[in-house]
């Protein structure tokens, strides 16, 4: 067997980026308070409230799981309900860790393309029992953007949500672990894919687009702000030398180098979709809007795959293939190449 | 006021050493698998077994207090008790978040000089109620090694409350937040330190003494390590790109540099104290035995330094210094200097 | 509007039988030890033996809930998750005690009639990542028995559900809420529904049934029953006085009046069922097989019930209705009078 | 050995007050809203607030864990701590219950009698770091009353103790178990003794003085008050048949039988202490207040202590020995006689 040479199980297997790189070598000398107390800290939040064009209140931390976790338990009751996409991340892929964090039972909807319908929210919320001590309580609505099958909403889709949200009394959690991903597919600022259509706590991730363990929990609401340093104390979130973490998404939001590489990236996915999809048998399980691709194809295919010098994932009968910025060419071609080949000798075959 | 220049509040306030950093770039570029699965994170485990002189399961991790977490929920039953000093870092630093993650009660114990004596365990223990159902059932002792107040257990104490512990039915707990500074003080090795004394897990701290956010929980008891992935993501500790501290980890113990950098800040603190006893009604509140000093010292010595060009920590009328490699010799000299002024100024007060 | 005379909300509305009463009263007298270390629970221990035809061990409680939550919670990993029917109880009514108790996450599963079907289940087990730190790790299956919509498993549908459960390396609890209803209707053994059939854990409840806030926890497996007086005493869940819940349970099987009245309360049932069904535009949701009926009915019915002398609970658009062993004959009469004339009265007007 | 006859290990040993029967039996026929949703609950509620002199809200619960740790988990932040006597039964005796249902840490502080003294209270809170993430933050005060050694505080050391409390922005909750031991002791009133003197939350005991599993959860605070039956549901508190709980403590109210009751259990232990501490050797631990006695005495007489008919329990060198209303006369004589004898023969032979 092959060693795989060419790595497409996740953008989080990419390195970091020079000037990301660039930043944590500038914060590795003088003092700082530690625990987020320091003057990286406070410069980041000033430049990520220039980036969402209001005042908000930024944590780091290096966990996306615990990133998550955090913002949904600055918005929880103790007997309470978190509404979810059943596919969504926090439903699926963190080991129970935002019921951990919150207390909450996860409830997980179905919908189309792995996003939430207003309709569907609404009427489960309308039959939730609210008030009743029976039943648990909702108190969030998790929307993930882009969802885990790389899918996108629409600032006004999320909007709706919002609306259909806030009127049953919940508030809202983006989980944007590819906020990069999503901002530079939408064309649209980070304010109106956010706050200005009623997100109330964002989990902006960078580290899946060339920061080194670096997330940041943007509050739009104060109030859920104010008891976050004792949650994240008590859920082992606060680093010691957070400033590292600070100088990084300072710098990530400085300039648009995180949305070109989220666009380029984007880009090595659309490309690929179109020239898989090209070949007879492979199709796409879900529009591929950012940098992600799900694909069934015939098992000839996956079986050459699975031999060839590549690093992807299956889920189920589905293959995912996420692109970074920095996707090698030659892997991408190699790629389409392995999969036309087996499916030629395959049809070879058929036809013998 | 003077802008405070000297920073004597913590080690943590200090940058990274040059071949952490050095680490860290080279660790950068290509592809690594996520969340631990990677060469970085083996090879790091290959080098703390040779370190610790035998197989460990090392998993590397961003947050002290996560590590010190996740180390004792390795060990807990769901109904349970951790003993510990009573003056502990997890039982007064941490918010609460050994409670969170082990779902246990903390037992502070007295002791001299924050160390706890074998006999006042066995008797606290004694009087535990082991199986009985109104009772919490202890499973962990924790050592603090170095203690809060910067004071050590010499391997046969180590050995002798392990002892204790184990003839109870707990495993053992080394908090080594400053395990470098121990170390360092005590010219014994890290295996005397640690599981030939009787420690199960022990949390190995690097991030004081010159890495970025790096930490590990070394696991002497295999049955420990096997949930430890499970408590790890849900409790928000996995590293998406894992190899960012795995490189740092295995650099750091790969020479001794890091065994001199933490002489030299045990160094200065010996220096500071007895420059600083040396004085006229300034005492020492603990020995100092690393790079730790707590002092009680005239009022006037006291407000002086509030003026002064320094940061330091209080507590209660105590006041708090700690010591990094890199301290600025001419900071400490301004220390000694500054204490010695106020206290003649003050006795000439007191003469006239 | 007429206040309500005939109550059909549950079968918990109900007192006391005659026997059980007496049980309590003869229990009022002498000492006894507290917290279930009595002779009335060691006695009520040896009579669900002979009930079971085996060794078992029962723990006296007085919430269902509670005996759902210490029974799954007996099973329960740190990271886990509970295999159940969407619509369960302990899914839905119980305002999330199971996940308060065990941690678990609670995966929902869909089925015809309330029931889960092994090969959903084999499905869902088979996705669950077994062994993946990402994915919380299922623990337990919960069958609800009778379900929460009156309908049934026989003991081969148990045995199979247990047979895919313990393949996958869960162990099962039955929720026995209305237990006897279920052996009463079954004609089956209890042994036969439920360890014979694989089951590990039945939360036996004595309630809804004739007793006062007596419910059971029957442990098969004795490795289970090990943890559980602590995390009775942890959760609230056990008894100052807990004699007097076991002198109702050591009565409760003594004889056969427990499946007397529970034949009783299902053969009311299927009197209204087949009495409601016969008028026009009344359907059932789901089969009545024990005392527990859902219906769907023309509004115009539901508007007369709604003004008449009844209670009952609304589920949507369906209505539940539950007999008691002594539900009085006058109040069935009128149930089905007051649909008929409702229905006759809305026919005149269509025709008119 | 003697088959013990006489049993003084608790008051809750005992059986049931005649009247509180009588309430059940009453409570055992016709129908009722389940859940607490009931005539009876809403009749005990008004019985509660004729008691306490004022509105108040009760919740009717079997276990006094469960009493107090409800009622400590509505008064809970999510980082919090509860002080409390380093000796109270929520720090001892109830297996972590209290932490389990608020999250919280317990601080116990030392003090003469198991009582809480004002300026130690005082200074421990104000050196507890509020607003410091790092440290737990208190939120509630716990005064057992009595406490575990059966010691009073009067009101006006209730009301000191509560001054403080509230000055740190603490609320205080009164676990009374014995809760009429102490009336009957002390001759005020209910509302003297609790939100008169500044107690938010009261749990009322009426199972250890003749009722049948029969807690009461009084809250003064109606904010305190609203997440009450969701905590109770998730605790798994709330009783399917709650009128048989609330039926006996409407009752055991009604009139002053309580009052009586607990008056001769109290001077039981009077004549008892009296009796003992007589003889040569035997001396108190504590002041004897209320239905209890901690005693030291020579070991010829604890040895024969345990030779006699007698139940007892003994906390390291302590004896404790509690007694009911119903206490038998010859099983106190008994008891003062076997010491004698004990102490005679002891002494005889120290004389030879």
């Amino acid at each position: 067997m092959t060693e795989p040479r060419y790595d497409f199980r996740s953008d989080n297997v990419g390195g970091a980026a020079p000037e990301i790189l660039e930043a944590v070598v500038a914060a590795a000398s003088g003092t700082a308070a530690p625990y987020g107390d320091d003057d990286y800290t406070r410069s980041m939040n000033r430049q990520f409230a220039a980036l969402f064009e209001r005042e908000v209140q930024v944590f780091p931390l290096s966990s996306g799981t615990g990133s998550n976790s955090v913002a949904l338990a600055s918005l929880a009751n103790r007997y309470g309900a978190i509404y979810c996409h059943e596919t969504s991340h926090i439903n699926v892929y963190e080991c129970g860790a935002p019921e951990f964090f919150t207390g909450a039972k996860l409830v997980g909807l179905p919908g189309r393309d792995c996003k939430l319908q207003p309709e569907v929210l609404d009427e489960a919320l309308a039959l939730a029992g609210r008030g009743n001590p029976t039943r648990v309580q909702p108190f969030a609505l998790n929307l993930t953007q882009p969802t885990d099958f790389g899918t996108l909403y629409r600032p006004a889709e999320v909007a709706a949500l919002c609306e259909v949200a806030h009127r049953h009394g919940l508030r809202v959690h983006m989980d944007g672990a590819r906020f990069a991903n999503a901002i530079a597919a939408l064309g649209c600022s980070p304010a109106e894919l956010t706050w200005r259509a009623g997100v109330d706590v964002l989990s902006l991730g960078a580290t899946k687009n060339g920061a080194i363990n670096a997330e940041a929990v943007v509050v739009f609401d104060p109030a859920a702000a104010r008891e976050i340093p004792f949650l994240m104390k008590r859920g082992g979130q606060v680093l010691s030398k957070a400033r590292f973490v600070s100088a990084q998404l300072a710098r990530y939001v400085a300039d648009d180098r995180w949305l070109e590489r989220a666009a380029a990236a984007n880009a090595h996915a659309a490309w690929l979709a179109r020239a898989l999809t090209a070949l007879p048998g492979v199709s796409l399980v879900a529009p591929v809007e950012i940098n992600m691709l799900f694909l069934r194809m015939p098992q000839a295919a996956v079986a050459a795959l699975d031999r060839g010098p590549f690093h992807f994932y299956k889920l189920g009968r589905d293959l995912r293939f996420v692109c970074r910025h920095d996707q090698e060419p030659e892997g991408m071609d190699a790629l389409v190449h392995c999969v036309r080949e087996a499916l030629a000798v395959d049809a070879g075959r058929a036809a013998s």
